[in-house]
């Protein structure tokens, strides 16, 4: 099944990444590690295969896409050889890449969002084409009153106000146009009743938000193993250090916070109760790429003993979004295929901040997953959309 | 239920951390931190509560109970104050200490030790007396023709020789006076084809190896959590430094072997491949109780990009091991009395080397664990003992 | 020499460390582990003995010492044994504890302190008291006009405005009275003009500031290992999580910058240049007396390749600083005592943000303070101030 | 003054990047980053420049240099940019370097060796040649008569025996062509009684064993930082994991103790007794050039409180060693041709095992470097070999 992958914030490192790692996946260049959907008990039939994907995309930036896979080269993030290898391949995805919509009202960005997804669908003939966010975090909108239902945001969008975040406008646009919608960052996306509502009446699956790729992603088996253990959390604090584009917009004391609140999301409802300290974001741009996590955990065993773990985690962010990138298109687009709808909470594997009420304990989010692939590749006849 | 608990080396730190444990809970002078046999999903009406335990146990030392639980409260393991509160009680456990018998072959020793266990359950009128192994770390013994089969040994044991080591010749006399059996260490235990015979011929239920309370337990989440996200570990290194009495013994080359063999087991069977790298014991004296791990994990992410992960566990052994001592006693009393007979493998989440091949994954094991406790609080009737 | 120790902030956890210590040593009970004053090359006939120390001082809190030392005690910074020992000499130095003066304009603040610094020399006789501040952290002061010089200043302190933050009051009665005044804080001190001003008018020695005890002490030494290197340090970012007094004053962001300031003065005044990355404070309840710092060093070897350091100090401030908090009271006495006043920027070695401006490097500072040492026990013959 | 460098294993790691590195600083490819002497207080007019250095060297493996170069790009050692760009001047150090002699007795290969020396010194007309072993770390050499004076030694080279380790055999070889040498690994060089003798007569200046590159050289900052707080050192335990060729020689336990024990010497001479713990190597090929060092300090401060410092550096071996082989050809050229011979025990500052009886505080051996570089400058006149 042919499948357009759009990416917001298409020439940034995670969505670079993604894309020379789809064409050295389709061009046998590499192998999937990191791909959960090459795992046994999540990949089969329903996913459409790497070859099957056509990636394009938007950005305010317009740094060409082989300059950027060249930089990642030259940081270690990718391999040079790769990059060499892929020139042509990547000069095509350069082409279906379109600059971010500025011009008129959010009504009218929108309509050019829309313009640009369809004419990729058309231009293609693609069954079905799903949006994802990787673009910069945003800081948390303002209340307004266009929020509260479609009607409402639909005469907003139309007046002079900036009502919609920009992950937002671009899940607007996806979900009125049909397109699944994934956000693998913390801004809000269809996060507003008036976008869920959409979505809902549009009957396109999504997915979201902040991909899980280093510190959360560890406190979401060590937060268990703690309270499978009976052992007693008295404090867990960490500090994330890192350079690179989401650093940076991580200094914006409104998008740290946001950020922040999803981190320690997973300690409180996989303990039960919340333990001191907390998770910090610092920009170091000299680790670039790179990040590391360091996290302390003081905790009581039996009669009160006091112990302590800490771990330090040396990460390359791209490398560890951009396989669940490609994962989440895939997963996806076999949802909308098998006509599942709505979010798509199954998919909380993948999210530090998880839609819906899930477990935050990654084996239950792996069995969950699980589950939902095996529904899909079972064409989904027996698949209640929850 | 009324149990008996009875530890072999009831002297050292663990089991002085037990007995010390399981008075303060009976006398409401502490809460069940770190005791899984109190979270939901394991909890019940078929366990023994902690006022229904009686311990006693054997020793080849003779340091006073009064005095080793001194010197744990001095070494900030137990808090002073318990200590000296439950003065009347330790002396009470202390006159139902025994030396661990010495004298004649090891038939006669077997028989000894049977006439204390015997005893025990007598005096206290206790329907069920559950063994625990707590002793240091023994070597792996020698082959022996008696380890064959009931008969060649019963035979072995009457001559001069060393037939089995004190870990198995514990479990030979408890199986054959009907106690059930746990071995909370490395060492042989019933696992010698005579002794899982006659665990089977007497049906008494029995569980081990060696307890699962720092590296390893974390290793077992560590690792699935790697292997679920398709992340390919290439080499997990760690070292472990340790005082008190086990660290001693684990100096002495055969039994390090042991314990480290136990150790990689998790990498091997979760992963589906042995990464490179090894786990080191190193003797530290001046670290006393408390134990410090550290691992390296080096892994690759998509495209084969360089990753890491550093983590330093500062535990106290005693601490952790001391309620999973009690846990597991209550679990197999529960187990006995419900029929339930033979090597208890759904018990695998307590230990790095668990009997059977079940999973090594914590959070599969955590549901074996939930599953058993749902069957002995239904009364066994739809369990079949596998 | 008998010498009088007075205490700002008497009952806080550093001054009941350093009290307690002082007690033990004259006792007899416990050995100068971590008092500076008592290797070779810095000992020496000069400084005033543990048993000339008669300990007094001020706090603005009422809790009793010897209370204060059992939470210590059992929070794990003081040995039990030793409170228990000492409880009437403890209840002798409770009696020599003073309210911090609270009424009246500053004026009258200060002549109150003086009070009872001249009455408590006089009632025992003593040629010297050294005033050692080890109050909480303030936020650095607004600017006054009265802090330009010694007229504007008593001209100031006589009328409404709160002229001087506490740490300077008090040393402004200290010097004023004739007595060494130590800042051990990262607090203003003496450091405004017309405290200097007086202190050298009055001949009296002072030495400040902020006590180097874990994070700095250790960058103290490991950015002179990179500068001798010739290595190219490109980040230098930490994290102290601390509880206790100190941790919960430090929340305060004004004081947290006072403090972050002096942490960093050690990296750029050594290397040459300021590196990336910050060093911040959070506040862990949890942690009581106990602070973990860590560092990570992101670092340039040859040709450019890329390595990195990382360091956890698990520190307990109290036993750290109380040994210091004695050996600045002995050099300050001896110093006096030869003759020398003014800024003792030999002192460097104890410092976090020095007085003047010395090396930031250990070895320069050790060798600094082993020649004032020399020169105090050889009378101060040859001894320029500083 | 022009100088020749030669090799023993000049197609290993550490050779390699010490070439590259020296061809690009003569080219002003790269700046000089970890050379120490290019820093104030070291550099000057005695050294010869880099432009000045002509090198060569032996090996046993025949490897071309230029894809050891490569390799060494493509694991992240080396930029490839500067691989490239030198590949003419790297073809040029390719043809003087000659096969190790393998042929004959012990003598035989001496005469080969020391042919080989003074042809290279012949053709390019260099003053001096200084030999530096950079080849595998051997394990200890069996004793042998031979190694009693000159004249037994010589008498046994000529025999079928394996007098001489092959590090010692180029020793003999450099000192008796009055080539200085430099021993940048633990193995035992010159260290024999008659191999000492020799080099005092024939008036060369050596110097080693065995390069400071990590966890070394940060225990030799840090304990000297415990002595001068007076802090107790009670357990000092450190694991190195390396890959690399020095990890699998390592592997070998003779090499390994060898090593390990000069890692220790550092602790024992500074603090003046010798914490619990030891320093082991782990081989972990996967690692590569990089190298993983954890260390576990425990430490008692006032009143015996217990704390701890732990640190994991993650270095590359030959970025830095390499520079300090640059260092080490340059001070030692500039020794011989200010006429200082026999052992250079001011340049302990490079070594973990340094020669003669120095302090192991890197501030005291930078003094001492630094008082070197000064008598070399100034022409020697005052200057006392050590």
């Amino acid at each position: 099944m042919r499948t357009g992958v759009w990416l917001v914030g298409a020439r940034g490192s995670v969505a670079t990444t993604s894309i020379v790692g789809a064409l050295a996946l389709r061009a046998g260049l590499t192998g999937p590690t990191g791909c959960v959907t090459e795992l046994p008990g999540v990949r089969g039939p329903a996913l459409p295969t790497f070859a099957d994907m056509i990636l394009g995309g938007h950005d305010v930036v317009t740094t060409p896409l082989a300059k950027r896979a060249e930089s990642l080269a030259a940081a270690g993030v990718l391999p040079g050889r790769l990059v060499a290898a892929l020139s042509e391949e990547l000069a095509a995805v350069e082409r279906e890449l379109r600059p971010a919509p500025s011009a008129g009202t959010q009504a009218d960005r929108a309509a050019a969002i829309a313009h640009d997804l369809t004419d990729f669908r058309q231009r293609h003939g693609l069954p079905c084409v799903v949006v994802v966010n990787v673009a910069a975090t945003e800081p948390a909108p303002r209340p307004h009153p266009g929020h509260a239902d479609p009607a409402a945001l639909r005469a907003a969008l139309a007046g002079p106000d900036e009502v919609l975040p920009p992950s937002s406008l671009y899940g607007y646009a996806a979900v009125t146009t049909g397109c699944p919608y994934v956000d693998f960052t913390p801004s809000t996306g269809l996060r507003l009743p008036a976008l869920a509502a959409l979505a809902d009446a549009h009957r396109v699956p999504y997915a979201g938000h902040d991909g899980k790729t280093g510190e959360t992603l560890i406190k979401s088996v060590l937060a268990p193993m703690f309270a499978m253990r009976h052992l007693a959390v008295r404090s867990w604090s960490g500090v994330n250090l890192l350079g690179g584009g989401d650093g940076a917009t991580l200094a914006d004391p409104a998008a740290n916070a946001a950020k922040v609140r999803s981190k320690q999301r997973v300690l409180g409802e996989t303990l039960g109760y919340l333990p001191q300290g907390g998770s910090r974001i610092e920009y170091v741009e000299e680790l670039g790429d790179f990040k590391t996590a360091w996290d302390l955990v003081t905790f009581a065993g039996f009669l009160g003993t006091g112990m302590r773990l800490e771990f330090s985690w040396h990460g390359c962010d791209s490398a560890l979004a951009a396989p669940l990138v490609l994962d989440l298109a895939r997963l996806t687009a076999a949802a909308q295929a098998t006509g599942v709808a709505g979010p798509l909470t199954d998919l909380a594997f993948f999210f530090k901040d998880p839609l819906g009420d899930p477990s935050h304990a990654l084996a239950d989010q792996w069995a969950r997953l699980c589950a939902l692939a095996h529904r899909l590749h079972s064409g989904g006849a027996d698949a209640p959309p929850h």
